[in-house]
């Protein structure tokens, strides 16, 4: 299977590249390298990126930038952070690489378990993570070509211990069950779905 | 109560206004009349709004502009109607309507059943219900001086019968449900929540 794993040199990227290298071809897209180097808030830099890569079969987005802050800094400036960011640069990675995947291919964005359990600091990326999951469900019903969307929605991860303190009482989730969350997604069958790693 | 309604002229607004007007003071806003006219895609004239309307206790906002149409029409710059509109309208409507409202006040926005139940042609009003539902359960924990916040969320509504053949199977929410639901975020006790009436 040909990957786009675009945030492939984050936490969960990094990860999820090593596992998934193993047995397909991986093409690994970062705002500053890997082998395509792209900016997601970018529309035109998107579409350059998708027509260098040629026709794939799974595209996983773990890049979703927000603004994490106290809420008093939080006003139309900063929240763009993450409108441009989380929210817009993955629902353009789908309206634009649909004209490059392959058909029954899929795309697995990233939201977070801050969609119905916010934490002080996060609303930005909350209020992402909610237009990223419903859209996955409107886009479900909309793609054709069997082409398959889901979110992965992962509480605090393991390997990102800096945020523990950010998120008290959350049983962070392991790189294994991150990495089977992204499992379900590309090679299952659901679409519309927000996986619950 | 002094009452601001943003989108007092349309289906909803109006129905709102004549419920809540005989009791409270409603300031009526429009982008194209009312009392104070203005226009939520921009944090100027929403800055403005409220420095005209003075001190309130309750904002409801059925203003929310959003794309409809063919899927194959979505993409950067159509999506940004919702995005501008229905979300950073609406948001920017609490991130700066916080330093004007009284004490124990409450902001009650607009969504939908689209963020759970997809109908085409309706993605990006979807996505924007969403990102407004997470950001009202994240705000909710940051508003200070007892200020509640919550969402209405009805499906297609009786008055707008114009929307009935792309909502099969959904049972219209009637005026006075929709009208319920207001009540509840605007005179209950309860935050965080997306009511659906
Ligand atoms: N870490 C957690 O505990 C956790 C839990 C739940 C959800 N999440 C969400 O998961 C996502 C990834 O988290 P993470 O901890 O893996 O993040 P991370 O370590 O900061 O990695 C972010 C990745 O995204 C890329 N990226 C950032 N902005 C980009 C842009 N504009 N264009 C293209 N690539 C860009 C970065 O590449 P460059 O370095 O080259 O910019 C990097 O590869 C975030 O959206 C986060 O909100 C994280
Ligand atoms: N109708 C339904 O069945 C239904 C069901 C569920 C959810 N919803 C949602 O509920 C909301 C209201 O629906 P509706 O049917 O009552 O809408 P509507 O009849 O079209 O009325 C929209 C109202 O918002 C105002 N408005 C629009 N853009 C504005 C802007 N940029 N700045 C300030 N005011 C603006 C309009 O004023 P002007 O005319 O002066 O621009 C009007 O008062 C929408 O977000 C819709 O998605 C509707």
């Amino acid at each position: 299977m040909k990957m786009i794993i675009v945030g492939a040199s984050g936490t969960m990227g990094k990860y999820l590249t090593g596992a998934f290298e193993k047995e397909h071809e991986v093409i690994s897209v970062n705002s500053k390298d890997g082998h395509i180097p792209t900016d997601i808030t970018s529309p035109e830099a998107i579409e350059k990126m998708f027509s260098q890569a040629g026709p794939f079969d799974a595209l996983i987005c773990t890049a979703g930038p927000s603004f994490v802050g106290p809420w008093k800094n939080l006003n139309d400036q900063s929240f763009r952070k993450g409108i441009e960011g989380k929210l817009m640069g993955q629902i353009n990675l789908v309206l634009i690489g649909q004209h490059y995947i392959n058909p029954g291919g899929s795309f697995t964005l990233i939201t977070g378990a801050l969609t119905h359990t916010p934490q002080r600091g996060f609303a930005n990326a909350a209020a992402a993570n909610g237009a990223v999951e419903a859209f996955v469900r409107a886009a479900a019903i909309e793609l054709g070509r069997g082409i398959r969307i889901n979110a992965v929605s992962p509480t605090v991860i393991e390997d990102s211990p800096q945020y523990f303190p950010f998120f008290p009482g959350e049983i962070p989730t392991t790189m294994k069950a991150l990495e089977y969350g992204f499992r379900r997604s590309i090679f299952g069958a659901g679409t519309g779905q927000v996986i619950q790693p």
